[in-house]
């Protein structure tokens, strides 16, 4: 229970806002979303799986929303929908409302004299605010964050504490930027030289767009000649890493810990899987789905779901199997021979 | 070198504290622990491998912990005991005891006028701490560090420079935390609605219990409707992503760069190994052992070890077989071919 | 563009400083550099790859760096060379100089009056730097970053916002670390006793030679016992996860996202991939290449590639194929009876 002022909603009020169908009371009182197993008075919770079905025979839920195909599992008040968990997420959402910016700088934070703050942002304490910097109407910035000279901020965004924002990065409108984010740092660019690596300055920026949400301790490089952007509504998940020049595109979702090289090209509505990697200078097509823990290592032309985890086994199988990997190149060879020897036996006796 | 007042004790004092056999002079005095390659007078190593047995005839080490089996391997003093390098671990500790808070708070620091923070905890350099948030005895805050509002720290608790948490969380006693930690920032909670993502208000928060330690920038996500829960005597290493609703089992520990992706509950005593994945919504079962760069795509309900890593090979080895990798169905499906032909030669003449 | 003066020069005064063949007017102006696709007048753009020659015809650049082989493949004015990349690093520093340090302390930071830090350093917003800390000529430490107790930074050191380094850690001179770095932070050291986890102090620190650059949130344990060593010239991708004791040999370059752990040793001149991971206590040859995703299970004692990755594919394909790679111990059992069945047919017979 994270935010203070909470009102209470009819599950008519719901519906008028939302849609779906009531079955059961429709003065119903929501004050809080929950899970079916801690729902308490006054919650309400969601059935998206037929798997937790057994789950609703104790709930002590208020209301419920399910699919259609669950209308009659129940006799508890229940809104019916196409989507249960988007319908959930829109509930959620309207019960708890994201934290407002309280207008105001902390007479803590540093401010560049030459920065243009909206009046009603609200700048957290112990912040640093480079030189020409532009931060946006109700955009809220947490605490030690350090936002570099020329960054821009569009409006409403919220960058949560300890984000770190390189100059000249540009973020667009409802951005939120969870703690730890380091935006816009350099790329790995080095080019060996005599025997001895040398720094290729990186002078590209990060361009987000509206409606971007990027996961704690995520980090975005700034390109190496043009730009790393990153399109509207994408959502990043935490610890990714996402390397010089790389275009994602809209809509895309990434969960935690993967990585994508430099100047690899994102399409849209991709969904990618935790911990897999993406190749440099790839191009991935719109409606790609990599599962977890997959290399993508050439350019993908086609929407789909592409998958390269090794099967995890108990220790002793798994070793038996990995070891014969090692030849399974020979395995084939062999296989190969004994199929010649089975359709040519005459020939091999003469 | 790191800590600046050391007491020395000697092999006897050592002994009374935590059990063993001392062979050879037990004044011999300790100031210090060393590897064997790099002891010097006044400090204590430790054998734990007989790999490493060639190391005793060179150590300038004043004296050894050795296992049963090494009674006799060397003339120097020594602690014979079962688990050297457990005896080790209360050695060092013993002399290298961690840092005390010095009580106070620095000037610096932004702190709400209603958080309450025990007289003798000590709060660092240019720290924040938010609104209700509650500091345990001789608790220790380390410089930078963004404490949000509602957070409660137990007793003994020890935070790095720059570590984040955020409103709502609960941390144990003698929790510590490394550099970088975020706890507590949004779970990977989205709906696809209407061709764009929605965010699904994450309202959970993360418990974490007594006696955890959590390495450099690793994020735990807070719940989206329960809590994310990380119990007793957790080790987490640097760089691991908890999500959200994950649930750790007592004693469990994970090496570095691993991922839990939301709502996985595993066991207690588990050992999980680097870069390696745990899929969401699974369960392990207590003492299961997962090995590095695994990925776990099924629940595991009996102890012992699991494994999935690829084996690396010269890349050209590899690339031969990581070819037939890719045709494996269809070199299985020729060996039944051959099978057939060979156990029913009679019927293909036919 | 984030660099605010900027000088012009000619091919001629290029060329003189770097060497290389110019064809064409050797008193076209260059002012920046870019790619042969986003050129303008006044920027000079490279062709290291035959792959973009096409490129070539559509540029607006207004001189190009090239390979002896593409002399005669544009009538732009060229600068031929060896290595264009290496050259084209060359001039993009010349036209884009690091900034420099402004000497001062920001009123804001927090210094230790023991530190010793360079007139001609600059200290930054909200720095935390701790007792007896040096800090080298020209140094620049940037907003909130927090220096512990006893550190000593080199010479010309850049350390972006938001770098923590632990107490008693060694940087050298002209070291760049970037912003959410952690430096020194415990290594993962416990032993189990008594069915609880027991602390390892981790007493070593961590020893950073010259010339080495770190990407963001990248971490480097302090050493158990012994110290964490990385030697010249060194570059670290960002999040990349360095154990205890680990030691990293000069020019050696990791990609982001990499593991190595505790007491690896690493040698000269290695290439790392992306999220590869190196086990501990092996040893790595100098001039070894390993391929992203790799897990190194055992030491490699001579230069080349090492691979592991397993390869994607469609997940419709990848499935037939992995089920077949949990029974492949089977697979070569079975080909090994079809093999005595066709060498030995008479036997089987009688």
């Amino acid at each position: 229970m994270i935010r203070s002022e909470r009102k209470s909603y009819s599950l008519r009020e719901i519906s008028e806002r939302f849609g779906g169908e009531i079955v059961g009371d429709p003065d119903t009182r929501i004050r809080q979303v929950a899970t079916l197993e801690n729902a308490g008075p006054g919650s309400i919770a969601f059935l998206a799986n037929e798997r937790y079905r057994r789950q609703l025979d104790n709930t002590r839920a208020s209301a419920l929303i399910v699919g259609e195909s669950m209308r009659d599992a129940t006799p508890l008040p229940c809104v019916v929908c196409r989507d249960p968990y988007a319908y959930f997420a829109h509930v959620s959402g309207l019960l708890n409302p994201p934290r407002q910016a309280q207008p105001g700088r902390h007479a803590s934070a540093v401010i560049d004299a030459s920065a243009s703050i909206a009046e009603d942002a609200e700048v957290g304490p112990l912040v640093v605010i480079g030189r020409n910097a532009r931060i946006g109407a109700r955009s809220l910035v947490g605490a030690g964050s350090v936002i570099g000279c020329d960054v821009t901020l569009g409006d409403d965004v919220r960058l949560h504490a300890n984000v770190t924002i390189y100059d000249g990065c540009m973020i667009g409108s409802r951005v939120i930027l969870h703690s730890g984010v380091v935006i816009g740092a350099d790329g790995f660019g080095i080019a060996m030289s005599d025997e001895r690596w040398l720094k290729v300055p990186q002078i590209g920026k990060v361009v987000i767009a509206n409606d971007v949400e990027i996961g704690a301790n995520t980090t975005i490089d700034r390109g190496a000649i043009d730009d790393t952007v990153i399109e509207e509504g994408v959502k990043l998940d935490n610890q990714i890493q996402i390397a010089h020049n790389v275009h994602i595109g809209a809509h895309t979702a990434i969960a935690a810990c993967a990585g994508v090289a430099g100047s690899a090209k994102i399409g849209r509505y991709c969904r990618i899987g935790g911990a897999s990697g993406i190749v440099g200078h790839l191009t991935i097509a719109d409606h790609v789905e990599i599962s977890a823990h997959t290399l993508v290592t050439k350019s993908i032309d086609k929407s789909g779901t592409y998958t390269g985890a090794y099967p995890f086994d108990a220790n002793r199988e798994w070793r038996r199997n990995a070891a014969q990997l090692r030849h399974l190149d020979d395995l084939a060879d062999r296989v190969r021979v004994l199929e010649q020897k089975l359709t040519q036996p005459k020939r091999s006796k003469s």
